[in-house]
């Protein structure tokens, strides 16, 4: 069974629309569940006016019936967009009367022909034969994201139940930041107190609060410079079975897959797993994840356990068994107060791009949305290898394959 | 029309065989196209054994006639495994008569059971329930990139056909290298000079023949102490048409596709695209590329240039027709001469790694392997937007999109 | 671009939920266009209760802006059942308090453990582990085909700007029907006079009134009964290019594509195409359509024309330029007044199936489902050839090629 | 783990070339299990001379290894095309020297510009932008289903370790025939007697000699009269589970997919399953297929059975325990020693169509093609549904699915 997703709707649409279908028959779930990381997306230090507008909420339109999946049905959740009523006119789907006044006012308010470098106005104008680039942005606008964390947030549901948990934390703010990734205190990682600090902070981070403050007054710098600054996220997902994804064929790689689907979020520019690009600074003796027979993990899923984990869980295009690290770089949101040099499509002259509310800083919320993808990939993965389409069954497969690794 | 392909065949089997399908009908194609990117997947300073054993070469067994491709049959290419010849009992597709001395001899010298760190063994035996551990590697070995160099050199050919040129040059060799990307010289670039030097240099890098010399003392000095290392590639698409990709869906976006693409090949462990991770060190004003109007381009494909190429050709998830840039981190490879402490499967013991003949730096390669699913990922997403079934059409289609390109 | 839908929700959900990606931008779209097709699928004599509660009305949640599809946006629809007020609990996402009477009440009037031969029912309640049959059947439900149609009427749509028409009529209700299809009319066939008498007919015929008579006569005796009956239906897709689809690979092919989209309507067992079956019964030189230069079709798209259309438009697995010509044996509501023999999940027993509000003919109605899907699978068919992003590229590239076929 | 594959290869090249990636690991495969379902392919009275020619072999080149798959390896197979060596100019990969006599007579020789109606040919040559006709002819020749036989053989192979079987027999030949399925023997029916008889006939019949030799008669006199017959075939799958497939979304329904793979066979126009089109004659009552408790049955897989089997075995697009029963029309060949009226392309007059040798009917040989596509379409499906990478552990998960069965 093929986990699949489709999302729809637009930055000042009526709704966002999710359509989820694969998760097994008979997995508890709740609304509660899923805007519990809205929220999350929602928070950190550095978001603009709009975070406040707006408190996402998740409605089941289909696919749960008192609380939990049921019968395969595809899952179906909306949020409501509660500033739409303000766009009324500029984003009716019916042609609307430009002769009245109110109408062709908000219509010249919200056209946009000035293209903003670093997001997808300008190709996506040109691609789409778009003479009003609203067009573009309102569908290429980061509030798609808030629809990926709705996926992301029933795949971590799902993936609980295997014992397997998604997290992350922001590893720096534009200069200001960690030295060095947390999976260096990996020996002693104790991942729920980890998770605990990391949750309570505003910005994300495992640190003293020193390093915080430095951050929110850097922030707070590059706010009034009408500036913004991205950073980098580590995303882990810990306790996945060995051998999700495969080495026989190309597209069936999980690091493959796993780079696609964080690449893909709207402002991702790199992603590394494990020691990611430093791996090409260092021999193969120290590189390598040195095997040996774990005897006090007999317990658990796996014999084997690693000296270090500087691949970051996969080798040869498959889950070893290790937590699986993704460090990835987020580049400052694009929409600057003090406006960039660019080109104005309508005059085709140039001209100052667009400015259109924003944030200064989403690195947390980044990964949240970033989590939400790996999540994804995980339990997609995960599902190809179980099959089954009840909660039931994929307990009794993978029970049996847990068993089955403690013979090898 | 969906362009796909299918590789099969081991390291040691007799073939490896490589299906393509969706290259357009009438596209000028010979056996040298191929064989000449195969050639440059073989060379390189740091190479092993195997690379003078074979010289490889393309077979069309299906979908080329007088030198074009026709129908739209798929592309069906072989390559002969020269090595096989001392392997007929090992890798037998049918079942062999062990009380044979000479076959028993030969199966028990194959025959694998300690897994190697940082190669698909360990996760591959239990996913498959494989007691040979030659189930695994003989398939999850790099030799498979041999397939993609297939399919990269025929893409590669497509694209040139629209003014596409891909192509790579070595960054780095472990702690040797260039500090800074090619890309700093943007302004003057020249890219046929740039192209001749790398392939003129046997470590495929753009520089002076200094640091050749320095990258070849460092690698000997590497092979001496029984080691590997790997490095950073850089890999280049120009002349890419904007609007390749699409924000609108997560799996749509050409980011995601590259980073899934370049992920999946074997060493490699991050994908950064222009800038890359650096993009969270810099403000928003620094990384962002401003647009103006390039009144000199107007006799090319595109009115519009930029001031900078940080986020590497790729804006919302499409190509905004700049060069797309996407700098690689590639591990040392993880088959080394001072085996590594790993454990045993049949006798589940602590043990030492297996070794299989090995090259000690595989950098200048894995850019030619790199360049080809580039390639593949360029001409798969051309292909999406103007559809086409022959090269007479989709030269029409394109010609059309130019056109338009140079009204907005 | 690869044109794809998913569809979610239940029969007595709160609302459906269609998502469809990959139409171009800027092709004119009104609800209105969609509520059309709503309202021929809720239409045609013999249809039961529900026909009556629901005006279904389709409501646009992303992808159209002032009347037009726009920036690549994939489209998103909402139908709200409304209906689903008596539903409240026993279709509740959350968990419901079962210590209030209401509530219970409402639970144990809706809870199913009678399984319905014909149905979903036992296969999926086994598949996914339901205790409670409603699980599967709120999804399985025809209630689904509404989704259907909406994607249909947007294809329809998009399909209309090529001069592409999908239509569809009724050739036998059970025993009562034409002995002939439309197509033997095929040389004196005028279209839209064809057309507007099946939209006239409530059974959806092209035929005097005396038969439309003797079905309604036949229909009510059925439903006295306690009975359903089934029929045939014969769709159209006219003016489709020479090129559809391909015979390179199986899964190309168009009339397999056709055959999955049809066979997937829930009351289907049999797709032909053309002559269908009868092909088995004649010799080839009566079979193959003879092919010769049509001179008055110089005009048109196509130079060449056939003596019959016995393969109903398509061969070697693409469109060859002549009508499209599907029929599809659809069978009766497996829903009866008179309930049959089957078991009782709970107790394991020998019982009646149950009897939920039904239906006695849907013949009619299918019709308006299969033009759907058929819609559908020629859009998608479209797009792959002719790529595109934009009406006005696809627009561009489709001329082209018509101008290339008036050359061979 | 999804199956798929591609094939590869034209009538006269030098190879067939089938890549199928998704079989479990460690299941036994011969090159004598292919064999026998390609020898049986190459049977059937009323074959032309290629038949003789050529005995087809596969050979394994990738994917096997000592009788069994091995570590997920995609399986490759081979088949040389015997008769390449009369085509070596006129199938080149490379360009050829016109100005040698030889040469030049043998592509005189085998160019076509004459379209044979019921063939590719015109579609094909208009699609792709040929010149030569035999650009299309060579690749949607029914030459490739010897690679569809190939994944049928390896997927009945698969099956057949979980008890489930594919079989097929003919059901007329022209206007001679049966006049009932098989199906109404359905309570008696012992399948390995009746596969039994259906392998010994030359017509794949399962019938009296009597009818065999009308068949053979009536055959021979179409081969006289320079025409060509097709027939009906029947084919089965006995032995699936309940729970194949799925009625949550359009594409995962079990008949559609069957209904495709089916129709995409080179001469097929009609699919039908269980009772097929016949279902729109009857009422509810008699098409439904009661349910009752099979007490006898309680030490096989599943509890229930049914009176009848009209829906063949596929409810609500699922598998229903029941065998899957699918009738399907096949063609006259189109090629036919008497041509058709068609037109020239190089010339653009009307012309009479290009004989190519051909058979007279292919209708046993097409049930073994058949058997083929439905044996991979139930291999997949069942493949989705269990998971699984080894068949160890494929089999696990499935009887814990049995087990779980016997307690609904």
């Amino acid at each position: 069974m093929t986990l699949r997703f489709l999302t729809a709707g637009e930055s000042h649409g009526p709704e966002l629309n999710i359509i989820l279908e694969g998760i097994p028959s008979n997995m508890s779930l709740l609304k509660e569940d899923i805007d519990l990381d809205l929220k999350r997306r929602q928070g950190g230090y550095g978001r603009g006016a709009r975070m406040k507008i707006e408190k996402d909420q998740a409605f089941f339109t289909g696919g749960v019936r008192h609380g939990r999946s049921f019968g395969g049905a595809p899952l179906s959740i909306k949020i409501i967009n509660k500033d739409h009523e303000k766009w009324l006119y500029a984003m009716n789907p019916a042609p609307v009367d430009e002769s009245i006044a109110e109408v062709s006012e908000q219509l010249a308010a919200r056209f946009i022909s000035k293209v903003r470098p670093g997001h997808a106005d300008l190709a996506g104008a040109v691609k789409y034969h778009a003479t009003d680039v609203r067009d573009i942005l309102e569908r290429s606008s980061a509030r798609e994201t808030t629809s990926r964390v709705v996926v992301g947030a029933i795949c971590r549901k799902f993936l609980a139940n295997f014992g397997i948990d998604i997290f992350s934390h922001v590893l720096n703010i534009g200069e200001i930041g960690l030295s060095e990734s947390a999976e260096v205190l990996r020996e002693s990682l104790d991942y729920q107190s980890f998770k605990d600090k990391v949750e309570a902070s505003e910005l994300r981070i495992c640190d003293t609060s020193e390093t915080e403050t430095r951050m929110k007054e850097y922030i707070n710098q590059i706010r009034k410079s009408g500036d913004t600054v991205g950073g980098t996220v580590e995303v882990f997902a810990v306790g996945v079975p060995v051998g999700l994804g495969s080495h026989v064929q190309w597209d069936r790689r999980l690091d493959g897959l796993i780079a696609q689907a964080l690449m893909s979020v709207h402002t991702v520019k790199s992603v590394e797993i494990g020691m990611g690009k430093a791996v090409g600074e260092h021999p193969g003796s120290v590189v390598q994840d040195q095997i040996f027979l774990a005897k006090e993990k007999i317990d658990k899923a796996f014999r084997y356990s690693r000296k270090s984990n500087n691949l970051g869980g996969i080798e040869g295009g498959m889950s070893n068994g290790e937590p699986i690290v993704c460090k990835v770089g987020v580049k400052p949101i694009p929409t600057l107060v003090s406006t960039l040099d660019s080109i104005d499509l309508e005059t085709q002259n140039d001209s100052k791009s667009h400015f259109e509310r924003s944030d200064v800083c989403v690195v947390p919320a980044a990964g949240v949305v970033l989590e939400a993808m790996l999540a994804f990939t995980i339990a997609r993965a995960f599902l190809e290898k179980f099959g089954a389409d009840s909660m039931e069954e994929i307990q009794r497969n993978y029970r049996s394959y847990q068993e089955y690794c403690l013979t090898r």
